[in-house]
């Protein structure tokens, strides 16, 4: 077989990047990038979002972003040796379509309506995912064992209820209410598809959704949801969403009729690009906020965890999260707490305030300042579950440091990861292999080592440049027929990088600040809540 | 009887203050201050501190600076009018004397070595402290009744083993160990005195010293030190210390044979001045620390205050102390976790960042931010006495700003006022007046004001300029027979000046938060207090 590439689309916040593939070599062939001009808007253009906060985006930035990626990372290579086409997409960001798939922000009609555009994942409609939150624990509703129990105010159902009573008539108008990546790909393959991918993680989707009596039940007037916006075939996880149409080949210099993947969620398609897509392989993206996806065959319950989705990501197993807050508890705190004076000395060093702190970090012996952080600084989205809990420095002395802080802020980021880690291990789910990612995995190593020492674990970060891109290659490259989605991940994800591996002695001196840090969690966070709520 | 003055002088910590009072009018006629020119030293003029660290006078600033403030605050006035002198000094500050007084850091042969120099109040001895503390704890002495259980690593007989142990030469040189306040009074009566005042509250005095067996209990070769060091009369308090001998009259321009005052700590002369000698009456000194000193006729237990001494400052009162960190927090958060930003932007204003601060919380609702703060960076002095806890920040968000951490710290010292107020009022003594005094007390008005919301008391602040020094003229006097320690402080304390009232809608908020404090300082100070230990 001569040279045949998989391209991967991601669709990212503020920028898409497209991967090409060589199926040949299993090397990058290309990689190419475009900024949405629109970035992320509080408001439609030239309107006004009504005195609610809320991030909206243009679809029209995507499909521009789509065709020049393409165009640009085929320069000078044959589209017509492209053999699939795989897109991730930030999830959950849906939009109003009508019933030709066009986005209702972009009629007249509606532009000055915010809920008529897509609303980013980290927009949260509170009011309407309390109200669902309640009918589904008073029903007993199924889907609330993969979502652990919990309603996102951030996820599709919730944010169609937000349109649906904060803009009535858009919401009769709306034939579609559907993931922006979906929509992408619904584009490419001429019908409306939804992938069950964030149907599972993000929309309640269970071998289905849930029947309409849920909707109503939620709101008697909510009738017609899954038979009306929720409308189009679901396309389960390893399975081609379609064949690229005729317009969308000719648009984008692709070949027709070559498979299409449905929709994957950005964090997961690096999944496929780690190589932890088998039992017991763990992806941790540590970013703003850490997201560990741990792939099992054993699909036991467990509690505390984000998720727990069946086919969700790779078919066969089962794919559990658990999140927590990172980088944002560093930002915040370097950005409001960090003194002028540390960050003139490591401007006069030439280095940015970070590599400045991880450098003093890097210095410190474990626990040397006495410090133990709750890193609950948005609530506490691990274990327990409880939003309404908040961040806790102890330890505090007249002589402690700035940068202790942040070496302590880090110490809570490690001991984090390992209470989600343990906790899924003690339900009898194994992890043998942590690959991270993720602006943190990659740039701060004195983060990594700590979590290493920690863990008491080989953390090996992914090589990948642009993990989710890749992966969203790696996934369209099984569904040409010619390998199985386990072979590809195989033949295609990315080696591993650095690899960190615990220091025995930081190690042992960790466990047991570890073991006080859990007394504090369990203190505070289990037995006086009250104490420490919002 | 025509123009008469009672004159007192206050020895702080960085320079000495005159204030003669005017018996007739009552009014203060002229006062007089002086910085010392060595201030605080930490190893000996062109010597070392050999390692040690250590905060050092040179006694010679303070001879310097009796006769310039006393010599100045007399200019144009007849010093012959002067009918009493009081002298208040920092404690405990001693320093070691050979037979005719004369300090042995003065003498070339000890002038090198560290311990031949006074030691300020803030040095401590932390080893000499422990092993102190234990002997008394083993044999049950009774002082600790009126130390509250406790031994302070600053007090007399605490330097006084360190010099033994350190400098073992110079111990066996030393004729006197002595206050040096009461070195200072020895020199103007002709006489080695020293006052109850501070050998109650720091020498272990109640009717006398431990017996010498005490001392042989802490070391067995720690003989003779009752009949050594500690040797010298004592002047029990209302009691003038003798009469002004010819030479120190000579030299200040004062009359011989006027009655002198023993030395009295700074911080107790203050409860002269502000008039909170009364049973009930309480003084409390906000600066870098607060200290609060109730007066009371129920000589009853108060486990958890600092103090406990009858006839320590007004002759059949008890005075009970209690004290904990106030100023040094305020500064240490201010000076290493303040951003630039909010310091330029009262710089922009013309403001010093601590008016802006103050001038942000005042416009805060109490709570406002969520945030609870153990003020404990110095460890726990209250009623729990454990030095070795740590202070907390609970509540924080992504969104906490630095001005609400201020906030909290200054509510988390009013609830700390509080909890040490609680606990003299359920141990049965009562507080009938809150005088305030101190750097704090005079402006930072938005603290005084949180301060008497949480109370929900009214608190006045002492109008005097120079608080100890009047307080030395009030004290001095009641020594010249003409009338009771209790007249002299109805006649000549200082007015109210400011007085905060609660404001009953903050008071009622404050009860709850107070409420959910006391909840976070047991969980953490009493139960588990494992869990912030250094």
């Amino acid at each position: 077989m001569g040279k045949r590439y998989s391209l991967g689309i991601d669709f990212g916040t503020l920028s898409a990047r497209a991967v090409l593939l060589d199926l040949e070599s299993g090397q990058t062939a290309g990689s190419a990038s475009y900024v949405y001009p629109h970035g992320v808007m509080s408001c439609p253009p030239g309107g006004s979002a009504g005195g609610r906060r809320m991030e909206l985006q243009d679809p029209a930035d995507y499909t521009e972003a789509l065709e020049r990626v393409v165009r640009e990372v085929l320069s000078g290579e044959d589209g017509g040796l492209v053999a699939a086409v795989g897109i991730d997409f930030t999830s959950c960001t849906p939009l109003p379509l009508d019933d030709d798939l066009t986005p209702l922000c972009s009629l007249p009609k509606w532009r000055s309506i915010p809920d008529a555009w897509p609303k980013l994942w980290r927009s949260f409609a509170l009011p309407q995912g309390k109200k669902i939150a309640e009918a589904a624990l008073r029903r007993g509703e199924p889907f609330l064992e993969q979502t652990c129990g919990k309603v996102s105010p951030e996820w599709l159902p919730v944010k169609l209820l937000e349109v649906k009573e904060e803009s009535p008539e858009l919401y009769r108008a709306a034939a579609y209410y559907m993931e922006a990546g979906d929509w992408l790909v619904s584009r490419l393959v001429g019908e409306p598809v939804r992938s069950a991918n964030p149907a599972s993680f993000k929309c309640f989707y269970r071998n289905g959704f849930p029947g309409e009596e849920f909707f109503e039940a939620v709101d008697p007037s909510w009738t017609g949801v899954v038979s009306g916006p929720l409308r189009g075939r679901i396309v389960p996880v390893g399975q081609k969403a379609g064949k690229l149409c005729r317009e969308a080949a000719d648009r984008l210099g692709l070949p027709e009729g070559i498979p299409v993947g449905g929709m994957i969620t950005d964090a997961h398609a690096g999944v496929y690009a780690s190589g932890a897509a088998f039992d017991g392989g763990m992806l941790s993206v540590l970013g703003t906020s850490a997201c560990h996806m741990l792939q099992s065959a054993a699909g036991l319950p467990a509690p505390g965890a984000a998720a727990c989705v069946k086919d969700g990501l790779v078919p066969g197993l089962w794919t559990y999260e658990a999140t927590h807050l990172m980088g944002d508890g560093f930002e915040r705190f370097v950005g409001c707490f960090c003194p002028e004076s540390l960050k003139a000395e490591a401007a006069a060093r030439g280095e940015n305030i970070y590599a400045f702190l991880n450098e003093k970090a890097a210095g410190m012996m474990p626990g040397e300042s006495g410090l133990t952080v709750l890193d609950w600084f948005g609530g506490n989205r691990c274990i327990l579950g409880d939003s309404s809990l908040t961040g806790v420095i102890a330890g505090l002395t007249l002589r402690t440091e700035p940068a202790e802080i942040y070496h302590a802020l880090l110490e809570a980021a490690a001991f984090s990861m390992k209470v989600n880690c343990d906790n899924y291990e003690t339900n009898g789910l194994s992890i043998r292999r942590i690959v991270a990612t993720g602006g943190l995995a990659r740039k701060n190593a004195a983060l990594m080592q700590i979590i290493s020492d920690v863990m008491e674990r080989e953390i090996a970060v992914c090589s990948a440049d642009e993990g989710p891109a890749l992966g969203s290659a790696v996934y369209a490259s099984s569904l040409t027929g010619e390998r199985t989605l386990k072979d590809a991940v195989r033949d295609y994800a990315a080696p591993a990088g650095r690899i960190f591996r615990p220091d025995p002695e930081r190690a042992g001196t960790y466990r047991k600040l570890d073991a006080r840090w859990l007394k504090l969690h369990d203190l505070l966070g289990r037995e006086h809540p009250e104490l420490i709520r919002r």
